[in-house]
């Protein structure tokens, strides 16, 4: 039986912190989708095309993580691809509300998918997009916070 | 003597977590009044008056409760109706500290009007207003969280 | 119908911060019962005696506040006291975590008992009893904290 | 490969929310252990064989869940068992940071073994084994918070 | 050796609570700038020049306190005045959430700026200057939260 | 004119996170004084002389630092010394909360000593004496929390 985990998210734009979750949902499932949500997209800096470009990138050396983009409630998505869990990754007291409300409620909306939670390496734990797209924004250098190459599309995109 | 509460909020719409609310207040004070804030009217998806007439509908077997719009600070509006206490739901960290904020300031304000506080059924501690409207605009089922005619005019709401 | 409310605590001792509470319950409903429990009696500092008897030196002004202790459960307490409504000081989310659990526990209980939560004056926020014990120990002036008498009996307690 | 989970504890005693967690994780890995901690003993009501004893009445149903006791890190619990993963129940906001306080100590302890997060079913979200004691002592019915067996035992050990 | 200190922030407007901490810093250091953030200008309701003249209005009785715009990172201000502290206030669980991401972040991007926390007065804990400027606008009068000249400045904006 | 630091707290035993901070206020301060608490004596592992003894091992290197117990009021301790300023580490929300209470208690106590809040390096921020205490008494490795000669002085100490 494979066991398949969903671990979505705007990723706007893909941080250490994301990846380390990504690095530990592989660790753990025969197969993981990172799926990027359309959703958001009114308030987010790159299309959902470049956000999973930038994941794709970074996560090429895992066999077994697919990197899609999705429309629509994750737990229909997670069921399309067989799987039972959908995985979160927890930083902070106010993550953690945001995502029992949002747990709570997937799990009213189809109770077979379960919501996980994992911790990233406690270095990346104060990371967060908004707040990295705002340094940058003043000339940050953000090479302790995004790989080498989000850092650089980041930059372009907020030069125009 | 009449003992009177008012039980404000911006209800956009109203879910059976607010009616838990407003079915323990009914309990409590010989007269409650549902205040509908005008104030937040931007960011809203119904306007104030489809907002009362929702909550109407769902509390017609209270005799004791009013259900009605309001402009201004809630204090004012308190003050206007004789009522000595405005009751807000607590459900989580995030609340309290919001809820805090504003009850000292309105303590500051009006020190004859007292806030307090009262829990939902554990059972809607999660819901919230937001995430119910985004995901009836992805095509949940929000049955379990809003009455049938709310969800009706959400979906109704949303297709436009 | 009189509208009967019960404050339940440890009080070990009384501080500035439960007094206002008081003060504000006891605008709000007709009777008012502050129960000193028993049932913590195995770590606290004064006999349940000793703290029914300084609360009620403090609270004499109140024509509608009575001091009582009382064993077993809050709820039953409260039925007995034809009490719909028990009260609780809200000052921090540490609080608000235990506090919630005891409501909720208690509305399992007695449903027709119901909890709400009140804020003391904000300049009592920070009021424990627990730390006022250890400074007092230590020598400290505790008078912005606890009233007079309060003061002079915790003293002579800590001397022995 | 067996994916094999252990869920650790002191279960004294269990509660409806410990068995909901249990479900959960019954359902997501192929073998879980739930693993009974000795470590706390001289704070617990109920021995460790106790303990064990009330959870494997309750679990019988389950093919894959195997109660046993504990002595020493879990980390090492988990490796002789060839877990990869210990899962562990989120309801509050208190529990997030002790449980993210452990998390991050027994990643450095072994690094290859996962902590992950599931929530208990709202219902039983502020369910506590401490509570639940004090409460069965006061005479309270505590049939909606653990099974009718743990009841009664704790009933018998309350009454000497 | 002069010891400086930057205490940054977007003061729209400057409440007492701002004040306050500006007060202690005042006495702890040899020389602070308070620093006016152009950054979040879009969303705020004063002008960058505007917020400047409010503040030094406030605080011109203290000789070692200096109010200035500033514009792009905090620490790169602060090396520029050779500072090695940036004071900001706490009050809330909220505030520190987000203050630990920022002083977390700032501290990668120079180690040798080092980020303190101060508490205002408690009585100034629930003030926010977004709440001030919502009841400012409902007619609410502000004199317990701001200076009477902010509060004049506040309401001929808001009049507009 | 000397600006002079107390960083009291209990250090039972003293963590890398304690020591990280104590390296960050002596950069800060002309003076430091670390006071270790007499008053916890009861409930801790290692006697104030013990405590002392391993702090001033670890801090040798540091001109301005100066390891002491004290018994009382930290207030009194600072105000003996000539020092302003009281420093806390800061690493979770419930540190948080205790900390604003025993803050706005010393401040009561003696509004002329000002307490500060800094953070230990993200690394540090799950630390615990506690914690380590109870994987140690369980035969874990400890090297990455605490100094060889500490971890050596803990092994000593629980084998007894």
């Amino acid at each position: 039986m494979t066991r398949t985990a969903v671990y979505p998210g705007t990723f706007d734009p893909v941080t250490y912190g994301h990846l380390d979750v990504i690095k530990r949902v592989a660790a753990l499932y025969d197969k993981v989708y990172v799926a990027v949500a359309h959703s958001a997209e009114k308030g987010v800096l790159f299309s959902v095309e470049e956000r999973v470009a930038m994941i794709k990138q970074e996560v090429s050396g895992y066999d077994n993580v697919e990197v899609t983009d999705f429309e629509g409630l994750v737990v229909d998505f997670a069921r399309n691809k067989s799987a039972r869990v959908v995985v979160r990754g927890l930083r902070m007291i106010s993550d953690f509300e945001y995502e029992f409300q949002m747990a709570l409620t997937n799990r009213k909306l189809d109770p077979k998918v379960e919501t996980v939670f994992m911790m990233p390496n406690e270095s990346y734990s104060y990371l967060s997009s908004k707040l990295i797209k705002e340094i940058v924004g003043m000339g940050a250098d953000a090479s302790p916070f995004i790989p080498k190459n989000v850092e650089q599309k980041l930059k372009e995109k907020l030069k125009r």
